[in-house]
């Protein structure tokens, strides 16, 4: 069923709109002090994406503060290798750990595609959100790309320099393609049980396939971003299902992620968008870019980046789609009334732009 | 005077070769046992970095090992800071520091172009560095970029997000801008002194610029490159000084970078060197541009790595130029053996191209 507002669902599949439509990566996130009580509720961070009742209250907060044009599933990108059995974990101000990292062949020999049943809390989430949102806006899914899980499987949590992954790479590519394609088949599973369980549009998170040299993108990270495009399915219960790629530092890659089948691509903000249009607006939608720092700028700097950004993605077209975003996740530093100028700036802004 | 071996300076001038050239950034630094045992008997970074002997003796230790044709300056990036008064310090495994960064309106008012003498020490080092080469290879001087400077100076030391320095950018423009002024003013003066001490060709290191927006990276950074490169002198005694310019994450505006006239543009690993060519390769040379992960990957993976850069650099053609490096510092933890592996093939392939 199409949500009352579809604004979202049309830009991503380049339909006309009458305003753009707007959403941040991270909405629902610790800038906000009600998802910092809720979060102190839950006890920790998987408590809290773990609770399909918390997990929707915390979606639906920015929903209730701001004319945000979607709602996405509050969840983490880590879920899948924690069903893995790799055992994630939050370690207070440090990041995701996980405590069985794969270093050895014979971790890599016994990864395996989970059962799906083991993210049932995920779609739980997924049911309970739609419930709750009533139609209001679209749910968005999501799911790390199988390269980033891979980084944080090998890596056994952030990194700097991505030294154990990297080596993998170049000393036994043949272990990282075989971690690629469990993900590959597991991302696209999981993404297609949180589409049957109700999310409207799906996106892929590739945080850190921008860390890669340009061979190895294409081999590492492009091709399994493909694989999992090809198996997501494109329409559930007779409405289209868009996915939106996003690979953070991807800016010299667009063409090939407009040609991994997608709907639209994520951009970073040291993408020009007008730049970006004219080489993939044609084949998708764009997503994003301003910077999130933007929002400590105050009010005049957040409105004219604003103005900025929807002027070089310029007046819609037939055929084009944007949907504006931040760059990446919003800081949990910002001042949660900046939110409100962004998200106004643009419903007023673009409307005035198709005037 | 040219040096014995003046393979570097013909490739950054795009003149013929009779192999590819190759130096490493960081190419004097911890991965070398014989530099840490220095860097143990000077006590400090900075203390290292502030004598000229111990500063030549570290600048040379990698030429020793590695048929490499280049030297490069040792020193930091934050000595024309430092000598602005803003009180530099290495905490042990806590990266740079300044005791007094620039937060304030009158912070940036009272900085001004330091004493260029203040840096006295980093000539007597470049003129030391020359004595002790004897001609062997060019020595490259180098300072960090205006936008770079600006990051420490007002962040005061590393950071993931530099919402400091973005604050400043959206908030107050005019206060950025001002740092910058000066910052460039400094740098190109400092750049100049170099050279008259004996630097043979000079690289400017934007380390930061790509953490920038497509709009803020032409105004704060970029702008400020091309006013740099515009103030360096471009001959001494007769001989021209090739001037690098590498703005890591910059793979998105090569054309910009290749037009602050610069002789050659720095590329990080991102970005396909076969492509660059085409975009910049008749207006600059290129250097770049292998990760230095690659250096983990054993000897048939680094091999294999030189052999596809050289040939997406393609056959050396009469106004082209490249000069093979990494695409960012080499790595403290990289095993020495393999830089030999690197270098040896680098020379050995790109004379059988040339054949």
């Amino acid at each position: 069923m199409r949500p009352l507002n579809d604004t979202l669902l049309r830009a991503l599949l380049r339909q006309p709109t009458d305003y753009t439509p707007v959403w941040l990566m991270r909405q629902a996130g610790r800038y906000l002090p009600e998802y910092r009580a809720t979060r102190a509720r839950a006890g920790s961070f998987m408590a809290l994406a773990k609770s399909p009742a918390l997990a929707t209250e915390v979606t639906l907060q920015p929903l209730e503060r701001y004319a945000l044009d979607a709602a996405i599933l509050f969840s983490d990108i880590l879920t899948v290798p924690d069903a893995m059995g790799l055992g994630l974990r939050f370690a207070e101000g440090e990041g995701p750990k996980f405590e069985r990292p794969i270093r050895s062949e014979e971790d890599v020999a016994r990864l395996a595609v989970p059962d799906i049943g083991a993210l049932d809390y995920v779609m739980d989430a997924v049911g309970e959100i739609r419930r709750a949102l009533a139609g209001r806006v679209p749910l968005i899914g999501f799911s790390g790309s199988p390269f980033t899980l891979a980084c944080y499987m090998v890596e056994g949590g952030g990194s700097d320099d991505f030294r154990l992954v990297k080596t993998m790479l170049y000393r036994r590519p043949d272990l990282l393609h075989r971690i690629l394609a469990v993900n590959a088949a597991a991302v696209a599973e999981y993404l297609n049980a949180q589409i049957e369980a109700g999310a409207q549009a799906v996106m892929v998170f590739d945080t850190w396939g921008g860390a890669l040299a340009d061979r190895a993108y294409q081999a590492f990270s492009l091709a399994y971003l493909r694989d999992v495009v090809s198996k997501v399915k494109r329409e559930h219960e007779g409405e289209r299902i868009p996915t939106i790629v996003f690979t953070k530092g991807g800016g010299l890659w667009l063409e090939q992620i407009a040609d991994t089948g997608c709907d639209a691509v994520g951009l970073d903000w040291t993408v020009n968008l007008g730049a970006a249009r004219a080489r993939v607006g044609a084949r998708c939608a764009l997503q994003g870019n301003v910077d999130p720092m933007v929002l400590f700028g105050g009010d005049a700097a957040i409105r004219r980046e604003v103005e900025q950004t929807l002027a070089s993605f310029g007046p819609p077209s037939a055929g084009a789609g944007h949907v504006f975003n931040l760059g990446h996740g919003i800081s949990q530093h910002t001042p949660p009334e900046a939110v409100s100028v962004l998200v106004d700036a643009v419903h007023e802004v673009s409307r005035q732009m198709r005037r």
